[in-house]
């Protein structure tokens, strides 16, 4: 057997921590012999949860981090400030080289901090976006640049697409993976300064699949593979996406509930609404990656649970074994 | 009587006129004797149109447009080569005071142009915003702006944010509306450039109700009245809303075609779902006001019918009642 992937799991990150990551990571171990975990946080409460479960001891360890980053703190302070923190140990691991990924549940604002100032950029490599997939009509998209990246020249959002374009091809799977720019028409001259200075630069990047601007309208409808926006833009398109479709269900929960017949109607057609949200939301990935880095950040929603974990955990195999980020040094950097 | 308010109605704008538009203005006529209509456009084929009704005809006129800016035409070229266009001349109408308000389903682009250079902005507004309102778990808010008035100022936002509390006040009957502007985190240190330097403005504006940022997640939450953003992000907003809605009710519904379970509780909740899904969309306005011109402008959807046409005509009664202009001119421009 080749060299296990070592991946660092942030045990005090997220809403359920350290219940939820200590079983998510147990629960991958189960899956695949390809991992080995870290587990950063106190001791004692790891341990606590790790006595629940049997588990090849031999795969796992905890490194012991005194503090945990509430979500409530600024960032920047608190990646300087909390040198002992269960994210700033854990991404430590990844700059040295002591592991391949880190994976987090916690504060998203010192994920990304951490990720740029911690784990570091690849050398050329002038901004990390945050990649979550968005489900669609007909599968997911990824929405690439949902971080904080705040005020994006051109220039980042060329290397959004090519980094975006890797990702879909190797860790997901798409075939030539469509590329289209977020805009307000679909026409060539429409658009702020950001969107008509970087539609040229997509247009004559030969190793992405550019088709051109998508309106908001059309992202649900699976239109493109890799969504490009500066990460304003990316990250009202995610939190709507959040927002409008609980409260549609609200709405249309509660409005069932107004006649007997739609009662009725609505207990028929619960298991098939159920499966096809699900579905809808597609095969989660259990987390989104900070691309660009210097090894691998994957960042876990705050209220995940152990599947979510799991699955983030088990992402970052597929990342490492297609070696997204020699692909990305080589195809993106050295242009 | 007081005299009548005169309202244009482009009758040649939209995917079904003129059909709908000469109908949705003898509607409208019909409803309230406080209006009357002038329609323009090709007049053979509005008078076709009119023949179909009984109407008091004192209160109905044409005025002769040869032209028809189409939808895929440049709007800047279009409003400045077709002169004699059924919206460059219903909108001359308004610019010599010969008429109060202007409607059109036609080319948005076209509207928002013609509106700044034909109709003109009240002296001391930047920029007009295109300011819809959009549905929400209890009620509507207005998105201002959706225009495009892109790569905007902090003074424009400010000015939004003045002209959309004046208009959800007296328009919509909104007490002291609560004004956010949409960001992507709730701190007030939190956002882009623009949004950081807005920020103090909206909060040291002695004549809004500003209730600080709102993230994109909670707009559906109803959690402003007043939703201030520039018109990139406001695009973004407003197509993403109808894109996710079409996307996700039509999700649901193939799901139900999955088992005869489902097929019988989709046929039992069809009418609730269909009125709830009503009652969200919300007492349609039927047209988007474009605020700060010197007379009103109303965009209605290109995919307008009869009562949208007709709904957006008797909004602009409101809006000329309540001085909405004025009370523009004396809230924000003498400031």
């Amino acid at each position: 057997m080749s060299e296990q992937i070592k991946i660092v799991v942030d045990a005090m990150g997220g809403d359920d921590a350290p219940q939820v990551t200590v079983q998510g990571a147990v629960e991958a171990l189960k899956i695949t012999e390809k991992i080995s975990i870290i587990l950063t946080g106190r001791t004692d409460a790891i341990e606590q949860e790790l006595k629940k479960y049997s588990y090849d001891s031999s795969r796992i360890k905890i490194v012991q981090a005194d503090d945990v980053i509430g979500f409530d703190e600024p960032p920047v302070m608190a990646i300087r400030k909390k040198k002992n923190s269960s994210i700033v140990v854990g991404m430590n691991l990844v700059k040295r080289g002591e592991a391949d990924a880190f994976v987090s549940a916690g504060s998203t604002g010192a994920i990304l901090v951490g990720g740029q100032f911690v784990v570091g950029r690849i050398k050329g490599i002038e901004r990390a976006p945050l990649a979550p997939l968005i489900p669609t009509a007909n599968g997911q998209s990824l929405l690439i640049d949902c971080g904080a990246n705040v005020d994006a020249r051109p220039s980042h959002l060329l290397q959004f697409a090519q980094m975006g374009s890797i990702y879909m091809k190797h860790v997901i799977g798409v075939d030539n993976p469509r590329v289209a720019i977020v805009n307000i028409g679909a026409e060539e001259e429409k658009g702020n300064m950001l969107v008509k200075e970087t539609y040229p630069l997509l247009k004559e990047c030969s190793d992405i699949n550019f088709v051109g601007s998508i309106e908001a309208r059309d992202i649900p409808n699976g239109d493109a593979d890799v969504i490009v926006c500066e990460a304003f833009v990316g990250n009202v398109i995610l939190k709507l996406y959040e927002g409008l479709s609980s409260t549609l269900l609200h709405t249309v929960k509660t409005g069932l509930m107004r006649s007997l017949r739609s009662k009725v109607g609505g207990l028929l057609i619960k298991p098939a609404l159920k499966q096809t949200m699900k579905e809808f939301m597609g095969e989660d990935q259990g987390g989104a990656p900070l691309l660009g880095l210097n090894g691998l950040v994957v960042k876990a929603h705050g209220s995940s649970g152990s599947d979510d974990i799991k699955n983030a955990i088990l992402q970052c195999i597929q990342f490492n074994e297609e070696g997204i980020n020699d692909k990305i040094k080589e195809n993106i950097v050295t242009q």
